[in-house]
């Protein structure tokens, strides 16, 4: 299935400053870039940095003229989903992680799991299936979260989400990772363009390692699973920020959008999740 | 119904040291003192401070010698407990509360009520009758938190014991008093001496404002609740510890017990508190 | 010295609500009040409720309306200064406070004074002279944490502003009175109309119990202490909250101004603070 | 230089459990391992997982059985250390930084940079030559932060450790690398065993990438820094623990050794960086 992308973000530069943009789509098995333009008005040389840890198409580049910096991505993406039934997505025993993965068993910025323990075994530790389980656990963010915007800031962690009930998308995809890895499921941060998502804008969700294949989950239901063009990934939000700066700067506008380029789509949300997940990666 | 509290502190005194201690039985309505004694070994004058908020009957005392320290209380006390049906129990609107209750729905250090709002309102807030919120808050704190002795120390506050999951009868009071103010129901710390607490110590409830009487109320569902012999109240345990000292001590043992003096003592637990509450004020 | 105090504040009433204010001038032996004014806009009975501790005058009033709802405070008020040398101004040793000035050795909501023992021994620890002291902890507030309006919320505690270094005066305060109770020196929030303030707003300071007194001390050094107008006092911000109301409104604006009626007044500023304190009690 | 380190862990295992440890020297550049023994009693068959990001080698194992579990790690180091003087040492502007570098800008777990930019750029912002400026940090912690063992666990952060000012070898590290990180250089954990440190235990110090080098700082000054036996580095310690285990098992004792086999060792400490560091990478 194809997808259009596109972002038009809009900074007023008040000093020299280096910015790092995550908003490419990602090179991986399940998605293709059929065609990509980026624009930078007025025109500086940008470079790619990729990491293969997240596989992330990091933008950096170093304004050293001050005034408006327009910043627009478009991309076309050619989407293709694999699912799989529950029985085979069981959780991988510790002793057979592959080392790269542990590190998604560890705690981080905004994902203190080493504090959630007792909570994530008390409400989701009798659930004997591990897919089950992950589903239970943004069944239960969904339930318990209530969806604010603004309600929240860049210092939000998980264990604020747990006493404040509230939040965006980027804290109950903090949460879903948190009561994941407190349960020894690796977990991590998945950043998208989201089809059908309103209003438009990026969208964040969370992967679980599951029958050795990140399966992908979002605890806000506000999009459909199988219409996620995937930015990157990472320990939590820290590492795949749509924008970090360094330097002096007035945000001024961000558009967004993911548009589906043919017809006969069906979206597959979070409720459609009962019997198979859906590996993007 | 008659009971004898007794309790045995030692310390070793390394400096002068400036000690507080709230050990002795408060003199309320319902609580008449019959004998009372306090032995100070070596002997130093000791001086008690009465508050009329808390009614708590602190002794201060001043320790220039350095070594052993012993404090020895006894009191033989009458208590007169009183029921009141639910019917009668429902909260104070606020603006009839009286001026020195308002400030039991206020935050304070182990209390943060202002940060469990939503999570109150969310788990309690469609509960109409009052009476049965707070026994509704009590029953949620006994299944989901553990009580683990020795899981919390002195800086834990009702924020921690909710992520966290786990502590003592002094977390649970907190967590207790929280969710009431959160959900402007006036509630305060109750520290007492609890009959056959196993392992014998000093105890923690807390009180809710309801029908104009301070309602009592135990979410460790551990010791009866008609046979709690008050020490006083305070906004949080902070108020109304045990001992403070200020100066160089190290802390040798403590032995505190409660005994009932008659026969037919009938106990009275959180789970019989569905139709009527007890005042102890 | 006269001053004239005034408050408007306004809101939009959007269901039933009831209010308290922390708006009235307070009676102590340094201030009477001359002339005082309250008007409520459209009318509604308010109530003053006095409290002893803290000497606050709280205004209670329901509106059952929705709408604009206008608040108009205004006094003309006589304040005497009473200046005391810092030879009088020594520490009171704990074993002679006063029953009802020990609680504010202890920690509160905002102010967590049991976590910055070590940072206040070994800032402060060294100074002998206890009024010297609160001068150094107000010097160092001033010095080493940025006044930037709007930087922080109703959340923010003693503790966020030693690690963020920023804050307003409600967070100058919070923080010296958190440094002074860790070094056993009783502290209190103070709320009042502070002369020549730019931009004009309700202020906050600290008091100090020094000499058996209560010294006043203002870390924001922004507002002269002999022109500032009594609201009442309390253990943190959340005691003496200009306004705290219990349903659902909209916050419109709100103007205070304090204007000195005599000439010849002579600004006492944090700076001038060096030999003598001032106590406003 | 030769050094001969050794490590000695002992438990006893109530379940099945799997164990990762953390205590290989690695294999760098300037660190050869000469000799080197694994033994494991009960004997089970123990995996390497080497992870190139903090060139760690993990040790994983799983233990069916219950009882005692001994892990005993012995290697022979020739470790060549590469002095640079700190002219040559200068920040690396983030337009030149390496994709990989980014990463330790960023906060994490117990290290909370974005919480202590204002702190970090009161105290070192206006220090102009980078090397001096993560030695006056490490300056700055070593004399504000008392070195106290036991003060602290595993959920301490950099942000406790800036209120409490205590901590041990974990903490002061965990300060450090916040603080560089807050002035946007680079800075990741570092775990080793030390030379002559006392008590022997693990040692934990920290990396600030300068001059396109990591360098070594360890602002406890416990130990030489030319003596640190390198076993891994993360972004902070949860990335390179001593030991994790996930199961039920109880600790019963460790022994950490490191000595030096050649003579005419010369220390190099903490106070004799001012002109150079030293790379250990």
């Amino acid at each position: 299935m194809k997808f259009e992308v596109t972002s038009n973000i809009q900074y007023t530069v008040k000093n020299q400053t280096t910015f790092l943009f995550n908003i490419s789509a990602s090179k991986t098995s399940s998605q293709t870039i059929l065609e990509e333009a980026l624009h930078i008005e007025p025109y500086i040389l940008a470079e790619e940095l990729y990491l293969k840890e997240g596989q992330k198409r990091s933008i950096r580049l170093k304004s050293n003229e001050t005034g408006s910096l327009k910043i627009n991505y478009r991309a076309l993406v050619n989407l293709e989903i694999e699912f799989f039934d529950k029985e085979q997505l069981n959780q991988v025993p510790i002793e057979e992680l592959p080392a790269d993965i542990i590190t998604y068993l560890f705690p981080s910025r905004y994902c203190q799991s080493d504090k959630l323990i007792r909570l994530a075994q008390n409400k989701f530790g009798h659930i004997e299936n591990s897919y089950e389980l992950v589903c239970s656990i943004c069944d239960w963010i969904y339930k318990n979260i209530a969806y604010i915007s603004g309600s929240t800031g860049s210092e939000t962690s998980a264990l604020d989400t747990v006493t404040d009930r509230e939040g965006v998308c980027r804290d109950f995809a903090h949460l879903g990772i948190t009561l994941c890895r407190a349960l020894t499921i690796p977990a991590r941060y998945f950043s998208c363009y989201a089809y059908n998502l309103q209003p438009p804008d990026f969208h964040a969700c969370f992967e679980a390692y599951l029958g050795g294949k990140w399966i992908i989950f979002d605890p806000t239901g506000l999009a459909p699973l199988n219409g996620l063009i995937r930015i990157g990934t990472g320990r939590d939000a820290t590492d795949i920020a749509v924008s970090t700066y360094f330097g002096n700067v007035e945000f001024k506008s961000m558009d967004v959008l993911n548009q589906v380029q043919e017809q006969n789509f069906k979206p597959f949300y979070l409720k459609d999740l009962q019997e198979r997940g859906i590996c993007l990666d």
